[in-house]
């Protein structure tokens, strides 16, 4: 039903362009033996365990036990995700793979599950990075894949707001919303990223100040759960006790079945100005950052790339750290604004380069960055053949706080850092690894750097996640994070709506 | 242990210039009859009930059974409260009141009440309009006053941030905040409300734009539950799950008493510039709102009040809707944005008076609008003995349903009518009626307006409240506004965290 590939991000990539993106990225780190190349274990020898339950009678037309279809369903995206399923290892493959095309095929999935004591793993686009959508547990699974639910299915002009089926894909959703309307949001996922996923995992998008998570564009949200449909009302604001949109936002798949929502979508920008600005010392960068994020001028983009990490990314000399700075708006130039922004961060030594103009239908076009940030997956797939380990983990912490947390994450492994989003009281910091695997011993290594990371942002004050989510990987470390009794109420809540326990089982309760 | 009178808004007024207010408020509205004076019951007339409950030994220090500590602590300040407090009617005053000093002493509260099966209601500045803080309800009651834990504890000057006591009424916090810092949040009750009550309540406050309830300046919430203490991390932003904030946010005292918590605070604006927009036509000024509020240019005050209202306010002549618009900064002059959106309010055919400029020091004085604004209270202290009821009911909806449902209550019942917060998807709009009373039926017409309104606002598609919370006068109307499954999981969270239905019994659950 897919041409996705069973391990690679995207469809199977071309082996001969494969080893030419690993050998180009080994010239450039120094990282991973060109020459010791170990090709992926192809789809023809992967050998899947029977599924445990059966396709139910009457349910041909919306679920399969095909093997390819639970193969490509069996991970996320992250790296311990690819090492796994470069190597053919398949063991938590879902049992089951359903795509339902309406609610009712997505309720008597719920029925049969709860009645036979089957796990459901709804999914989205699949590239959670902790172990969200894994069948890590004991028992058969099926994966609920909303793919098929991918549509706009109503626009509301005046309020600017539209009903989206959670399957629906980035560019899918941008695609049939009217040409002057667009979200305005762009993980990293996009291109498979789907609105129900973004929500259930509260994912970062595309601004750097204002409203960096799906939080905030979302107006209302449905979900199916065992005790019924939970549907909010359209509201731009409400005080009518807690939030309901905000218990299913970041819910992961727990607590019910994210079927549609009402999103907020924005006039596409027409006005944009963008600039890099150089830093001689980390330091300065960040204090330009905080100053920024302080100021109430609301940059759109506020990126802060350390020094090694805006080499990689083909815009820094390896000496300065790098600030992009960049402002948009459909209704006014913004001119003045970058004109202050600039003012600030020159006020912490920053050089500032030429300001990128991009006007009317230019504009709208997405910009260089943009284009790399989203192609920076693809390049990943090279990693396991090459013999190289990629950890990328993210937090968001108080300014008072992040120079400690920083020193000593560097102290601890070699990183390179971006500061993706700044709020007035603190930042996102955005850390990749890349080191040398000791083949064989890829999950080991990983496993061991991501507990020892994870101590050091809970020691010193952070969230275990910004915008990754907790999925499995970070549950350990979630559950030292949250508060005692509101961990005692989220379980009580679960059970209330999944008595059954058969909604993504593991993670958060 | 207070001066506050045991009917009115603040202290007990001076009779003869209560009866002054009422004849001018005659003279200029034609509603109620000054010949006909009604004179509030004076509290040595007011017979309470003996507490059903002793306070416990060695409570002395933090508790006490005395009636005028009781009847002052008895309601909120809807206008079905005064009437009821100014004729002496204080059947529902709870049986005690602690005023604990530390954290402590609530638990021993808590604890006393479990065993003891009291209700604990928690009050900060008891300036609740919805019934939110009345024990209406059988057996006994504690009110758990929080004023006496009113202090800053703590400053982050670096991330601008302050870890306050839930019991610090708005001028106090901000009175202990360094000089150059400001919470910027002022809701109209801000003399005598305090942080644990707008956190309890999602109170809205200063900003028309982006930030306009207290959950946006919330870092971190500390509070004590029968099942532990619930206190998450000072974060700038997550995406760990669902928010345990967002669930005391709204959470009216039926999962914790909110004991402290980290906000967000800002330098005090240097720049200020506000302008006054009449249209000929309401229609024009609300779509006037709307493209201001799609504009990216987040201005802080967005007050569109509708002609009679603004009439009322003193500031308009009786045929002109008048917006007000105001931007602040603390970085940057703000010209350029007010220049934009009056170019915007232009297009709707909005006639701009004089900008009124505020820099430097006269810009953190507060406004005439806004001094207006905070006396309004006091001037429904005269209301009961002149014989007008007042209502004021306020609801959040998308722009494309709010000219029915504006149509639908303009046509129930004679309303003025402000927009005072508005968002890019709608807006929030906040009606005040007034009318003569029928002497001594007064709470059934008040309900049945009530009753009519609410319906009204949900057939709609509106929220029943967007910044006055549930309590107890919109209970019913919420529960058929909000998901059943969230009703579901907000029971059973209920119930683990306050097994013995203690806290606040009757809002919410």
């Amino acid at each position: 039903m897919t041409a996705a590939s069973h391990w690679a991000w995207g469809a199977e990539p071309d082996p001969r362009e494969l080893r030419e993106v690993a050998r180009l990225f080994a010239d450039h780190t120094g990282l991973g033996d060109p020459a010791a190349w170990e090709p992926p274990v192809p789809f023809d020898r992967v050998r899947l365990r029977e599924p445990r339950v059966p396709v139910p009678a009457g349910w041909s037309a919306f679920c399969t036990a095909d093997p390819h279809d639970r193969a490509v369903r069996t991970y996320g995206q992250a790296y311990r995700d690819l090492i796994r399923a470069y190597r053919g290892d398949f063991r938590s493959a879902p049992d089951l793979v359903a795509l339902p095309r309406d609610e009712d095929e997505i309720t008597r999935v719920l029925e049969w599950a709860a009645a036979e004591g089957v796990a459901v793993i709804p999914r989205g686009g699949g590239t959670s990075v902790t172990g969200g959508v894994e069948a890590r547990f004991d028992g058969p699974a099926l994966c609920l894949d909303l793919s098929r639910m991918d549509r706009v299915l109503e626009v509301d002009p005046v309020s600017k707001a539209a009903l989206v089926q959670a399957g629906a894909r980035g560019p899918r959703l941008n695609a049939q919303l009217p040409p002057a309307l667009q979200l305005r949001f762009f993980p990293q996922s996009y291109e498979f990223s789907t609105l129900g996923g973004w929500i259930a995992t509260r994912a970062g998008g595309h601004f750097a100040t204002l409203h960096t998570h799906i939080d905030d564009l979302v107006e209302s949200v449905r979900a199916l759960t065992p005790a019924g449909t939970w549907e909010s009302r359209r509201l731009p604001g409400s005080g009518a006790g807690p939030s309901p949109d905000r218990w299913l936002l970041g819910s992961e798949g727990a607590l019910g079945v994210i079927t549609r929502a009402w999103i907020r979508v924005q006039d596409r920008p027409v006005h944009k100005v963008s600039v890099a600005v150089r830093f001689a010392e980390w330091a300065a960068g960040v204090a330009a950052v905080r100053d920024l994020a302080q100021s109430g001028l609301h940059p759109a983009n506020c990126r802060l790339l350390d020094a090694r990490e805006a080499a990689l990314a083909g815009g820094g000399d390896g000496r300065h750290a790098v600030l992009i700075v960049g402002f948009e708006s459909a209704d006014h130039p913004v001119d003045d604004l970058m004109a202050r922004a600039l003012h600030v961060t020159a006020g912490h030594g920053g050089r500032a380069g030429q300001p990128r103009q991009a006007q009317g239908a230019a504009a709208t076009e997405d910009q260089t960055w943009k284009s790399s940030f989203t192609r920076m997956p693809y390049l990943r797939n090279a990693y396991p053949g090459l013999g190289v380990i990629a950890e990328t983990f993210e937090t968001s912490i108080t300014w008072d706080r992040f120079p400690a947390l920083h020193e000593a994450i560097t102290a601890e492994t070699a990183v390179t850092c971006r500061l993706a989003f700044a709020y007035p009281d603190g930042s996102a910091p955005y850390y990749t690894v890349l080191m040398a695997a000791d083949r064989g011993a890829e999950l080991g290594q990983w496993d061991a750097l991501k507990d020892r990371v994870s101590k050091l942002i809970l020691h010193h004050g952070g969230t275990i996640t910004h915008h990754h989510a907790v999925g499995r990987d970070h549950r350990p470390y979630y559950d030292l994070q949250r508060p005692g009794p509101f961990a005692l109420a989220l379980r009580a809540a679960k059970s209330a709506l999944d008595p059954a326990g058969i909604l993504n089982p593991g993670v958060l309760v």
